[in-house]
């Protein structure tokens, strides 16, 4: 049973996230759909982040079992050619060491948020970008956010429905930078808490917007209660940019 | 009947192109839909680019007149509302002078159009770019490209369906330029006949890809003839992104 590497980009706008949950459109349910066309078996696709709802990927990385050897690059055409018409795209597929575990070996992962800063309605970004239309102050935002970067109890940054063990994560690095009429926040760490960084991004908009000031967000994490939460950003700005392993670039 | 000017972004795929032609879907109709609801008169809004079916644009320019004076940031977000759910939004509205054309007195048009290189189906940008499989040489073609700029007879590069009067056109600036996975065409001219750009584009990937030498588009422009064009690039990568006014910016 070989193991291949997928890197994967998707809109998630279609799917009620990356995993399989019943009869909902997942990534996951699409993904192993294509697997068994093209083995006919259907191994489970393990993937690194279980993106929600909505979001999407530039870079999801998941691993595969497969019931027999195949070239790489004919797994990934394959893959990309039963997944039509799907928006799901295999931008690489390598043979992995049949210890690698897409989730467990992560290391790294980073999120982009796209806030499109405008008045006008969203036509060619609909359902890419998070559309706020009263004038933030990026700068505001991006010294407020560096409150959050080390290891914290993130409760009021976690969605109630979180099931990890802890809310004790380390934040390895947030920026929030403008482009013309666009509000982008980066942010890394080894994990996320469910809905982390849509829950950061949307208190992140209440200090640009003058409704918080600067310091709020330090205090608002301090209180380690989700009521401190400002309102939590919609799923379609959010994007998995990256999945990091020891050792791998 | 005061005068407006609309800067307006749309997504180009739901549309057999900006112009109003019987009962398909057109941008321009939209528009006039959502005129229509704002003011209860339905006069004509003039476009200065007759965009493709399919095309995209970042910054189409138009005029429209209206039975009575109204604030332009009203017209601007009564308009945004009206239009709703297409994926066409009005980025800015102006009051002009009453004697502004949209398109007799565009002196300038740009235009870009985009490809993505690379081997996987879009995902996230499908319908947004054109997927070129094979690796492109982008100085290949941006050399090429440039025995294109100038005052020529473009025969070779206008579609059939033209009517314009004469194929004399002057083409300012045109430049290919990859950003990584990506070529960049960057294109600009006073106006452009009927699909000038998708057939450049199209002839230009031609020697991208290493079928034609970069001294064969002088000869296909020389030749003046339509059967000497190469394939005509997608819909899917043009974005009409400025039209220039003399004395405005």
């Amino acid at each position: 049973m070989p193991r291949y590497k997928l890197t994967i980009e998707y809109d998630g706008g279609p799917y009620q996230g990356w995993q399989r949950l019943g009869a909902a459109p997942s990534v996951q349910g699409a993904l192993e759909d294509a697997v068994e066309k093209l083995c006919g078996a259907r191994p489970d696709v393990i993937g690194a982040g279980r993106t929600d709802s909505g979001v999407h990927a530039l870079a999801q990385i998941a691993h595969v079992d497969l019931p027999k050897d195949y070239d790489a690059a004919a797994v990934r055409d394959a893959l990309n050619a039963h997944l039509r018409p799907h928006p799901i795209a295999i931008i690489e597929a390598e043979e992995a060491d049949p210890g690698f575990h897409a989730r467990f070996d992560a290391i790294q992962r980073r999120y982009w948020y796209r806030i499109i800063n405008r008045r006008a309605d969203l036509a060619l970004d609909r359902g890419k970008a998070w559309r706020v239309v009263r004038l933030l102050d990026a700068e505001a935002m991006d010294a407020a956010a560096q409150a959050l970067v080390g290891d914290h109890d993130f409760t009021t940054f976690r969605d109630s429905a979180c099931q990890a063990k802890s809310p004790q994560k380390t934040l390895d690095e947030i920026h929030v930078v403008r482009a013309g009429d666009e509000v982008h926040i980066h942010v890394e760490a080894r994990s996320f808490l469910h809905r982390q960084v849509r829950s950061m991004t949307g208190s992140l908009v209440e200090v640009g917007l003058g409704k918080q000031p600067v310091s709020w967000v330090a205090r608002a994490l301090a209180a380690k209660d989700r009521a401190a939460c400002g309102p939590v950003a919609p799923a379609d700005g959010l994007y998995l940019v990256r999945v990091g392993y020891a050792g791998v670039k």
